[in-house]
């Protein structure tokens, strides 16, 4: 079953060496696959805003070089004496971790991303055995198969790769909080990879669903591509106040600082906010929530359990990402045009075709 | 069963003229009983924080001469022609509503508080009928029965008065978050009116409580008066540190501006923040609920029927809300004490033998 059992492999990617976050060629090496893992080709990886915070090192803690990218699919080449659920040549995804304790509450759960002592990231981590993760702008990956993902049959590679961590981080909180009662009203803050996925969640799951974007541009796009039932320009006032009391929940996809409690007021009684952006501050009114027992949660990624769930959704319900294929030369382009909110609705790497 | 049927009837209050906020003796006219009515010689009335900002236009919405007090208690002297749940000599209560649209969905579910059309408060609010309520700091109240509470037998009056809105504002939003499970554990910031009832209930539903303070004054009294496990001082780094993740809840009853993000570290994954207190603002850093998808949640008061369990719920289990019993020439220095946080934990006015 092994390829080289036993050694290191050496691995190209494309690796950010410095707080400007560029990224070029850098060759480096993989651990030899143990009896648990699973070694997976990259046929394409997503292009996550995490992308443009941490190779330029905006959380404080990069470590260089560093290969970025955790919306990782491909095809599996080698496992490990002990893996049963992986077979070479299956379809398969790694997300936003690859490793936790596998002991805690939260693991036994199948909630690995809160593991008690930390999940591993996929990039930018130090593993258990003290390596530091490296993630998918890269040919290949090895990872516990725990944290693996099979791509349901028939389901196109590219589009599974956004699933992982765009799809997952809505799909995960729309589930803890109920949103998959038809008939039930949704607003949608901000329309980039994860906005555009909770419309089309959302729609699935037969809400009404209302999207809220700064700009008109992409108005037609929401209403006829995606399927939302309604749009509305935040600073038209009007619009808003008609939309008073009138949601059961909002995910808040946005990631520039915004006022929310105007948002929180268009919440019926009991409504639910969601954040999945990550503003660096949010501030509220107090009496926002407390005038109608209103409730303002955070959600990120999901756990294994919950990612399978979601893959087998998707596919059954033929919900697909919007995506725009590129090479991996044209990564650092990618991140500048995600800076600018210039991407309908997610980049993805063709990872097979241009990474030799 | 009428005193003076149909006719309006002179009543003595204690009341605010301007954004002094000072109280003084005024007469006015309180409406004659109608046949949904429940007319109350009041005994006692709590003095709730809203008593801070209210007859001081704090909110902006302040009408003069305003009769404050929302925490009111008393015998009933008078009913309606079509009341049948009370008789002459009841022990009842009012809270902070004494009227609703009762056609909604949230009165039709015992919510009342959340009335679509907006609950009618106690006290600074126009009527259906277009008068101004006028609240408990007066010798009688009239109020359509629906928003008036049996108070249970052989529960003193006085210690009844700050459940109608310091207990049932605590009380709510425990209940609904599922605070009664016993061996879960508890926060509680801040120490006063609405902060000493949640000690009390958590230490009645089983939880492991832990009282979070700026100052050492409170330690003795919450642990060996209040029966709390545990106390804190919030500016000891190393006790705070040594709680991260360790609590399921935190019910925040602080209502100055705050941090929130250091106490959020101290929930567990999951686990959720109840903002109970009304500080102007509250910021935070979104990651601290997104990292753990943990939930803060606001709540105000609560509807008639979780109103009329928890005053079962307080006499069967013998919780009784702490209390400084007071003549109402004492109000106004009893409000500048409330400012100062020198009140240990409500006061209670003795409106049967002060007032005349």
């Amino acid at each position: 079953m092994s390829l080289e059992s036993g050694k290191d492999q050496e691995c190209l990617g494309y690796a950010a060496r410095d707080p400007s976050g560029f990224l070029s060629p850098y060759k480096f090496t993989r651990r030899a696959v143990g009896s648990d893992d699973v070694s997976i080709n990259i046929t394409h990886c997503g292009v996550c805003y995490a992308e443009v915070g941490w190779p330029r090192n905006k959380f404080g803690d990069a470590m260089y070089p560093m290969v970025p990218g955790h919306e990782i699919v491909g095809v599996v080449r080698e496992v490990g004496s002990n893996v049963e659920c992986f077979k070479l040549g299956d379809h398969v995804g790694v997300g936003t971790y690859v490793n936790s304790c596998r002991e805690c509450d939260y693991c036994n759960e199948g909630l690995e991303v809160y593991c008690s002592k930390g999940a591993v990231y996929t990039y930018n981590r130090h593993d258990v055995d003290g390596t530091i993760t490296q993630g998918g702008f890269s040919t290949f990956i090895v990872v516990h198969h725990r944290y693996c993902f099979k791509i349901p049959e028939n389901y196109p590679l590219a589009s599974a790769a956004p699933l992982l961590c765009a799809g997952i981080t809505v799909y995960s909180p729309m589930i803890r909080h109920k949103m998959n009662q038809p008939g039930k009203s949704l607003g949608v803050i901000g329309l980039g990879g994860l906005g555009h996925m909770a419309v089309k969640f959302g729609k699935a799951f037969g809400l009404n669903v209302t999207v809220f974007s700064t700009t008109i541009n992409k108005k037609e796009e929401a209403l006829n591509l995606l399927g939302a039932d309604n749009f509305v320009i935040s600073s038209d006032k009007q619009q808003m106040t008609a939309l008073s009391k009138s949601l059961d929940f909002i995910i808040d996809s946005a990631s520039g600082i915004h006022p929310v409690d105007e948002y929180i007021s268009l919440l019926k009684i009991g409504g639910v906010f969601i954040l999945v952006g990550a503003p660096t501050e949010v501030k509220l009114n107090p009496l926002s929530l407390i005038t109608g027992m209103k409730t303002l949660s955070g959600s990120g990624a999901g756990g294994t359990k919950e990612i399978r769930e979601m893959l087998e959704f998707c596919a059954a319900n033929k919900i697909y990402p919007e995506i725009e294929i590129i090479p991996i030369q044209y990564a650092n382009e990618a991140i500048e045009r995600i800076i600018k909110s210039d991407v309908k609705y997610r980049f993805v790497i063709d990872i097979e075709n241009s990474l030799h």
